[in-house]
């Protein structure tokens, strides 16, 4: 493993003619970029996993629509808005649960839709911008978030909210990454099955930027806490309700029951795009299943009559549950609907 | 897969003149079973997790004691006992955690120390004894713990404790066996991480009995209690202190507190040779910490000064988090001091 002192690894590179994706199932054996020309692809990219994570989703998808245009603007077609409009309803079935998805491609349309100029100088400027806007939000985010953290001795995170999973930076791991730069503390990383992002990524991603990480099974995370090891758990979110209820990664729920029977914090690092102010409360949040199989493959056995597996992608976090939502735009500490209701028309 | 009503595959054989381990890593892809003919060897199977389960460890350790009276003794030597407390001691050392293992080689030491005839056919007699007696022992417990579960509608279990982790039918994995012959229910089983031994045993040893089972991550089981699935999770345990803390497989004591949090019981399944009443409570029992590369090779990562990880192997579970310990000679409801040590003499 090679040792850099920035992280040289981005999720996602914007060509100039085409959007390069890592692939992050190959992670971190094997360092290998897709590179995508046409929407389809980046549709395909999403969801199959070699892109994940909420915000990096969201800026793939604005990529896809850039070479939706490019493809059927360009090249002349009549029908163009028509071809562009069902690519973006393709990028929109991807996946369901994370919102800083239809964010992205509703920012988008409306680039587009109110397009004076060059459709396609539109939506690249548009989808630049929500990739530079996101990067800005990680580091926004993580200065905020290691106030909050000052004089914490152990950190545990769960999946990758990291570089890998943004723009660049992280949510929850920019929050650590700021944490680690300012003070020594402990960074506790959950394995995150079925898919090990945890293991697989996180770690990985800290170990790039030289910082110490320990990887725990993740049912390990109660014992853990139980020892006192543990004062705050920072992870990310994938939507996050208008009271604050937020889905995330499926075992972050358990993290925060558990936290609160021990004392132990939880801190949700996302940038406001996550916020789907459509939404009351959590329980109208899409949860996706994916194939059992993912869980099957690992001990040999296919789905019969006899043998299946439950695989939820995420769970919902009751907001009572959080201490504090950290956004670009600020803090809300116990969030509550009113509370989070007042980023909604925070400045930056 | 092949589908048996009686269940065949054991986890220890013994021919005559060796014990013969299934490789319980290799499951359920493979089935093969080893052949030990001296103690050294079945301390190896201990340790390297061969055989695995707190009473099928007993067993294996006492036929251990049997192949070292059989090479020391029936070879002449004037040596022989202290030869065979040698090996016992090996023996003793192979796992740290379950106290069966301990139980049943104090078992061979008592019947070996009070032998007044051949002392191999003192030895043979005494481990048969302690395999019959475990079998015994699953099947009372199964039934007394299928009483308790009269109506429950879905039963989660952990890591496995079934036929593979004892003399046969299992403690947990008898219970639910049992119940499942009087009433539908749903089983579910996590994965157990990192040696999986819930997706390879129990949901293919279920299997293997006809018994349907959903597979799920570790870190979705608060999830699903949460969706109202699950009454009673029924666990076996390794260790068992006389107030009624139980140690059991890393990952027991989080559902445990998310059990109570969600309403959920907990009942823990073990032979009474599981109970150590030479500790007051659970915070004298020695958990043991397994090599971090079990954690670290699933990601390709080797321990470095930069990644490392936290592997216990057990967790203690505090009496007061468990609704029911059940034994083969009675149940304890709301498990304390008092009510453990009423099976210290009770009759079988």
């Amino acid at each position: 493993m090679t040792r850099q002192s920035k992280l040289a690894v981005q999720a996602l590179q914007w060509t100039g003619a085409a959007l390069k994706v890592l692939d992050q199932r190959q992670l971190p054996e094997t360092i290998v970029y897709d590179e995508y020309s046409d929407a389809a692809g980046v549709t395909e990219a999403i969801a199959s996993m070699r892109v994940r994570g909420a915000p990096a989703i969201g800026i793939a998808a604005a990529y896809g629509v850039v070479l939706s245009v490019m493809r059927h603007y360009s090249a002349g077609s009549d029908q163009w808005r028509q071809q562009v409009t069902a690519d973006i309803d393709r990028l929109a079935h991807s996946r369901p649960t994370a919102v800083n998805l239809f964010w992205a491609l509703d920012q988008m349309k409306s680039a587009l839709n109110q397009a004076q100029g060059d459709p396609l100088a539109t939506a690249l400027i548009c989808a630049e911008k929500i990739h530079a806007d996101d990067i800005a939000a990680n580091h926004a985010m993580g200065e905020l978030g290691a106030d909050i953290l000052a004089g914490a001795k152990g950190i545990m995170t769960h999946c990758n909210a990291g570089a890998l999973a943004t723009g660049g930076y992280g949510t929850a791991l920019g929050v650590i990454r700021s944490v680690y730069r300012r003070q020594p503390v402990n960074v506790y990383a959950g394995e995150t099955r079925p898919w090990l992002q945890g293991a697989r990524l996180t770690v990985w991603e800290l170990a790039q930027d030289g910082i110490p990480a320990t990887l725990i099974a993740d049912s390990a995370a109660a014992w853990l806490m139980k020892s006192g090891a543990i004062d705050w758990i920072v992870v990310g979110a994938d939507r996050i309700a208008a009271n604050g209820d937020a889905a995330n990664k499926i075992g972050t729920y358990s993290l925060a029951v558990l936290a609160r029977q021990h004392g132990v914090k939880l801190m949700v690092a996302a940038p406001t795009s996550t916020i789907d102010w459509s939404i009351k409360d959590g329980s109208s949040i899409e949860i996706e299943q994916r194939n059992p199989n993912e869980l099957l493959a690992s001990c040999y056995i296919k789905e019969d009559s006899l043998v299946s597996a439950w695989n939820p992608v995420f769970d919902v976090t009751p907001a009572e549950l959080i201490s504090a939502i950290v956004t670009e735009k600020g803090v809300v500490l116990n969030p509550s609907e009113h509370g989070v209701g007042s980023l909604k028309h925070a400045d930056q």
